[in-house]
């Protein structure tokens, strides 16, 4: 019978042998593993076919078909990303304060450390586990992955060929474990894992995140969902913030940073409205309106009218809803009220409102005349990205390598004791 | 009827006002309310004597007493670290990462930011009413206060102080509130209170921080509980060890970064534990010992068997548990089972063994010959403390002001679309 207590004890005590690792070895032994999924190709494609027959049969759409399958390209781009983060600089070690106490002689260091053991629960995605493995490896914690039942057979032959290049390289394989149970009551006993986890970070739809911080005893980063707002000041050059909207709403749209709701001030409403309307509709965007806008553009061929949900709904499709408003003030209220507390952008030549835009929106990335899209791990340069939170604590908006360390103070002292 | 959504609704409404505040604007206020305190020290003085009578006529304990009671000094030195926190550097605005994307004009900044509101349940101790409003509101924080219940009419005078000095300088004073409710149903209901608050900080019993992990839907920072060790290595100079552990012990019982047991080398033990007894004697500090230990100092008069409870102990009073062990593994081993992650040390001259601690102990703080006593915010140079971060997320270890601030990416552009 599957013991998940004793998987996590494994994985606890592969964590306390991480810490003695030097750099080298941990990029030593990513590259390995890189290797290793190059020269399984044949193995993992196979176990992958599995899963992608057995979701088509379930009728699952082609967009989660897509997010599925492993083809050879898909597995050199997971192995060239497991390569990439072995050239990142690690965060590990980095003295973040230090003080010196020259009459009690006491030195203080505050040094970023692994957390130790790092659990994450997401979708049928098995490149996402290739990708966590890399990424917690490389900041010398464990890992811990619980991925879509879906993608079973994918993951068990994706960490199979990790654990053995682990292995190979005289490292104890269970850095990495797979909770195979596929069982929800497993979800849930997992996040309960406090005593051996230390950090857990969910990925995947709303209920997922709610269930997490309602049960999890574990402390955790909250990923991912994103009903994200453009906010059109009076001031905005209309034909550039129509091209950042149709860039925000259309490039793809699935993703957590797309743009899914604008919001329009009643002084500029007129002239921008159609405008946007018109980029959209080369793309049949469904524009979902209060009154007002509504009235603006009552012959676009995909309008309906918004109700209060709408401006509650992550479409996740081609739909935007649009609210009008009178004031700056208004639009952040409105945007604070309705957000995900994701990623907002204001489009504005007024410097001041720019400014309070900013202050005042209670989201992790806030922009001025720029897309929503750019909330990204790598679009920021951090080389690297294990999700988006949309939490406060710890780590808020992309999250690199950074967000996988904590700190820990080391003194040093002659014997010291405090007077 | 008290309505604890309302009080929230309240505090997160202040928290936006407060994100426009300049830091002068904040820091005159902070001077005002310190003014304000002393002003109304007799007012504070009546109503905490109700307390005081209360707890007397309860037959709570002298050190219970003592940590209620609001004397002239204890005031003054409230409004003085009022004050203090006033004169320190704000981490609010403060660039923390930056990044510049030519090709795609955009400008990244990871910026300092408020949480917004941050709760605290704690103790009946009336000077953290002060001193979690000072810090909050430093970092532009609202915060909302549960106090323990037999401090309630002290708290409410200091409150009510607070509040009155905040309205006469134009800020609002939801910015401080305080629950007065002493239900336990209030606590439990304060603690899912996730829609408004955004930190909440727990300081207090095992059992109160055991709740908050538990039912908390708020991202929570544990505090306070200290189960520390200092290890006795081989190679450590006897007398000034016995010197430090004396430290440790002795200074103060009910703190948290006292030391409750040692672990000591076999190797050593003879020469050591005697040296210790011998300097805990002055204090009478019941020493509770493993076998090994028991033999050799079977003369001590205050000296009992230790059985496995002892070894999770965090006495908080005038007794230490002693285990034996033949390696520093072992120790590594027993501290990391039974410490709380708080503050642990080891005592030795050899090098790599103090590094081999630093790395694999999993504690907040790691001391190389030093007293653990060391484990606070003051002594760490971080001008303030708000608590002792036993968790590895956000905040570990003594948590000045850092610990209230968030980051936001804030990002500007030029009508810049994502490629």
């Amino acid at each position: 019978m599957f013991d998940l207590e004793n998987l996590c004890i494994s994985s606890a005590k592969a964590s306390q042998t991480l810490l003695t690792l030097t750099k080298d070895k941990i990029n030593d032994a990513l590259k390995a593993v890189a290797d290793a999924v190059l020269q399984n190709k044949s193995k993992i494609i196979k176990a992958n076919a599995i899963d992608v027959d057995n979701a088509k049969q379930k009728g699952l759409s082609d967009g989660f078909i897509d997010r599925l399958t492993l083809s050879e390209t898909v597995i050199e781009s997971i192995a060239l990303g497991i390569k990439q983060v072995a050239e990142l600089d690690s965060p590990v070690d980095k003295v973040v304060y230090s003080y010196y106490d020259d009459d009690q002689k006491i030195t203080v260091e505050k040094i970023n450390v692994p957390f130790g053991v790092v659990g994450m629960i997401f979708e049928s995605r098995p490149n996402v586990t290739a990708d966590a493995f890399a990424l917690c490896f490389k900041t010398a914690n464990a890992v811990i992955l619980k991925g879509g039942s879906d993608a079973l057979n994918s993951n068990k032959a994706l960490v199979d060929v990790i654990k053995e290049a682990l292995t190979s390289q005289g490292i104890d394989p269970n850095a990495i474990n797979l909770i195979e149970d596929a069982d929800r009551e497993t979800t849930s006993k997992f996040m309960k894992m406090d005593k051996y986890v230390d950090l857990l970070i969910p990925r995947g739809g709303a209920s997922l995140i709610r269930s997490a911080i309602e049960n999890s005893t574990i402390p955790i980063i909250e990923t991912g969902t994103g009903n994200c707002h453009i906010y059109v000041d009076q001031t905005a050059d209309v034909d550039r913030c129509a091209s950042v909207i149709y860039n925000a709403k259309t490039q793809r749209y699935s993703v957590c940073n797309a743009c899914e709701s604008l919001v329009i001030h009643s002084k500029i409403l007129d002239k921008v409205l159609p405008a946007v309307a018109n980029a959209l509709k080369q793309k049949q965007v469904e524009i979902r309106c209060d009154e007002q806008a509504y009235r603006v553009i009552k012959d676009y061929p995909y309008l309906a009218k918004a109700t209060e949900e709408d401006f509650y709904t992550e479409y996740g499709g081609p739909i935007i809803s649009v609210k009008t408003v009178d004031s700056i003030e208004q639009a952040i209220a409105h945007i604070n009220e309705h957000s995900t507390g994701h990623s907002e952008a204001i489009m504005t030549e007024n410097e001041q409102n720019a400014q309070l835009f900013a202050k005042t929106i209670d989201s992790s990335c806030v922009y001025h005349n720029a897309s929503t899209r750019f909330s990204d791990g790598f679009q920021f340069g951090l080389g690297a990205e294990i999700g988006i939170s949309t939490q406060k604590m710890h780590a808020r908006g992309p999250m690199g390598l950074n967000a996988l360390v904590t700190t820990k103070y080391v003194v040093k002292g002659e014997y010291s004791t405090r007077k």
